[in-house]
């Protein structure tokens, strides 16, 4: 039996007698519930001989079946697990890890009670993720106008930060309205080929959001819900080519090289089970992308390199790789000529027309310039101490002294490296600029540099290990 | 430095420099809460530094140190951890386990964390406890007036059934308040040698609560916490020597006899390391303990035992053979006298005394009498279908038909069991007897024989197997 929203259901009769295809419920349970005679209801198994069930077989290491996951994904579409149930099934997927196929039935089972894109004419539908908290990585902001100048249609939806100092909504918000609905969403996407928009408000797969929230909480993101989710989203956004962006190294998500390989494989297996062509590249994620860093601060510097203004090299070659091997997987370049082909769409101001164009029909203002953004007004600025070569930059590190600045809550507040790696300094050089919007939080980005410091010099002798630790 | 209540802890002053035994704040942070100088604060590490990381090492299956134990029970204690932290650890444990000084470093911090009692005189203190959830198993209200004619201190506090039709506190609520304060309880204590009370408005222990009511959701119950649970209770009771039984077999708790011996060496170790004598029984938890399910027709069957009349021979038995290894355990009989000893004091009727002199002590009627006890309106007889054997008497499932019938919420209602494992029975015989406050509840508890029957017949062939299940 189907429901109007097409979900197996039932519909409320009395009888005094149950026959096959019907379910019974006592007369006293009903008139506890406030359900009326013809009423569609749905039925979720309950207590041990539901979830909770679920949940302990995951404790137990078994392999979940696509009802149980189906299940699973439906309790949490109609509200009815609490937060221990999902705090629970998220730590016992973070111990005993998922299998390829459970982790595809979950994707698939967030397409199915997720909101599904359908997009006009015959461009095909393109997307980029990048797995987040690096530094001013910046990149989308400068890769959708860029696909989407070469003939692609490219739905993006973000995120705001979580422990960085900015996320893409964060920094795009500086020049216009990100909360868009799912069908303001869409008419953009027909209007101008592209949106870049708050993906919460949009509700592509928000059936994971409620998941999200809570494992957050206890700071664990099993890396298998991460998959079906982020795979989902693109899915039920109508893409067919997706870009995933793994940066790897010291500070960031996937410190070691094979994990981030590992994780390519699995994205791109459970991604052609899913009907999507998807691609990695695994980036350096061990130093910041982008000189600046901060809502504003970034949305500068972006707009600065799309007005064809000088901006952090490293964050300009990452959009435009990137940029130009989607165009070479969708076979808009020959292999080897997508970043000139990108390039060339950057400096000819194609890119900057089209990113006026987005935010223009998302609301804002396209007469948009990098020297119309302000910034906070309180500044300090950190100098070298000695003459010498900078040693790392840690991407986590200068986060926290943004945040510590007051990012993302205060939009013009962040910081400002005047140096890279393996830049020769001469002692009180310009190091690091933080900008805040009092002085206390001045001082506390500035008390940073003695507990969690963002920038160390070269140093011939890293530890000196004189015997055993007691 | 400590603060009033003893523990470790600041008190707010403003100053220009940070000094040793020092904590700083800026000024900003300090306006935003509402500490006024001169108060006292405690500093408990937050985010990742704290709680979440411990939660997270537990998830790796690190030894935890007693300082990380420490913090976490005094996270509970403060109440700053969300359900979502609580069901995290709980799963974690539930998965990785933890070793012997883990667990005894949570029972020891518990007690830090517990109200203690203190008794006056000099007799020795003793306990006992039942692991839950076997139909019947009603030996408390036995015993507490047997050990305590014969001498001991028994400072009992019990608990609310969970998933079972009656836990003692249900039970004993027919006769007596058990809502009784810590103080009130330590009374009665003072007054009569023992006490039957529940346990969470006497409150020892009592940070444990929060954890248990969240890992119930969940329905997960890791071995690890109920030892430090039940141990450091004990302990706080003032306790010097706890008896504790541990039912095994199909349908309980403990279903392999050597899970069931493994706990007890746990018990008693980690009692030891904290100062308390641990013995353990393994008991038959295969079927229901006594005849009668439910508050009140347990309640009833305890009080013809105590006033002579027949009942259940299996719960007398365990009344009396628990209670007498106690008074072995304890020096108050020879090994191998002990249950004669504790038969005496039953048959005499002092224990009958006694446990009148409690309950009066607690604010119950001492007049009360097994005949007195009122029993729900409707009832149904099952019957026998054939003449043959009975097999199994399913503890669990007569569990799920009382509750079925209203119990524990509605106090009279249950099942009277007129047959035990063994027993010929002929066609028409009654086996089972309902009793409810209602015809639905009544039909409910009917129905429940045909999905989770609480009785089976000899069958010569269980199962036939003809091949591969597919």
């Amino acid at each position: 039996m189907k429901t109007e929203d097409g979900k197996t259901g039932f519909r409320l009769i009395t009888s005094t007698s149950i026959n096959t295809g019907m379910a019974g419920v006592s007369p006293e349970k009903l008139i506890e519930t406030d359900l009326k005679e013809g009423q569609e209801i749905k039925l979720i198994a309950s207590g041990e001989e539901g979830v909770t069930r679920i949940i302990r077989r995951k404790m137990k290491k078994r392999t979940l079946t696509e009802t149980e996951i189906e299940t699973f994904i439906s309790a949490l579409d109609y509200g009815i697990l609490t937060n221990s149930h999902i705090a629970a099934f998220g730590t016992a997927i973070e111990i005993n890890g998922m299998h390829e196929k459970e982790i595809t039935a979950v994707a698939e089972s967030i397409i199915r009670h997720s909101k599904i894109m359908t997009h006009k004419g015959k461009e095909m539908v393109v997307d980029k993720h990048s797995i987040g908290g690096i530094a001013g990585n910046r990149i989308t902001p400068l890769m959708i106008p860029i696909i989407s100048s070469a003939g692609f249609k490219i739905p993006k939806v973000s995120t705001r930060a979580i422990t960085s100092p900015a996320g893409t909504v964060d920094a795009l918000e500086v020049v216009c309205p990100m909360d868009l609905t799912f069908e303001e969403a869409l008419d953009v996407v027909d209007q101008t080929g592209a949106c870049m928009v708050n993906g919460e408000t949009v509700g592509l797969g928000a059936v994971m959001d409620k998941f999200l929230s809570v494992v957050k909480q206890i700071k664990v993101d099993p890396k298998e819900m991460m998959i079906a989710s982020i795979l989902a989203k693109k899915k039920a956004a109508g893409s067919q080519f997706v870009m995933i962006d793994l940066p790897t190294g010291r500070g960031s998500k996937l410190p070691l090289r094979e994990d981030a390989r590992r994780l390519a494989y699995d994205f791109s297996s459970i991604g052609n089970k899913l009907g999507l062509k998807v691609e990695c590249i695994i980036s350096p994620g061990d130093k910041p992308i982008g000189n600046m860093i901060g809502p504003a601060l970034e949305m500068t510097e972006v707009l600065r390199i799309l007005q064809g203004e000088r901006g952090s090299l490293s964050l300009v070659r990452k959009a435009l790789s990137m940029s130009g091997l989607i165009l070479e997987g969708c076979g808009a370049a020959n292999r080897g000529e997508g970043y000139e082909i990108a390039s060339q769409i950057l400096s000819s101001g194609k890119a900057f027309n089209k990113f006026k164009e987005i935010i223009e029909a998302q609301g804002g203002d396209p007469s948009v310039s990098w020297d119309s953004i302000p910034v906070a007004p309180y500044s300090h600025i950190i100098k070298a101490e000695r003459s010498d070569i900078v040693y790392t930059l840690d991407s986590e590190n200068i986060g926290i002294m943004a945040r510590a600045a007051g990012a993302p809550h205060d939009k013009m507040a962040g910081v400002i490296l005047h140096v890279d790696r393996g830049d020769e300094i001469k002692k009180g050089d310009p190091i690091i600029e933080i900008r805040a919007h009092s002085e206390g939080k001045l001082s506390d980005a500035i008390a940073i540099m003695q507990t969690t410091p963002p920038i160390t010099l070269e140093r011939s002798v890293l530890e000196h290990i004189t015997g055993m630790q007691s």
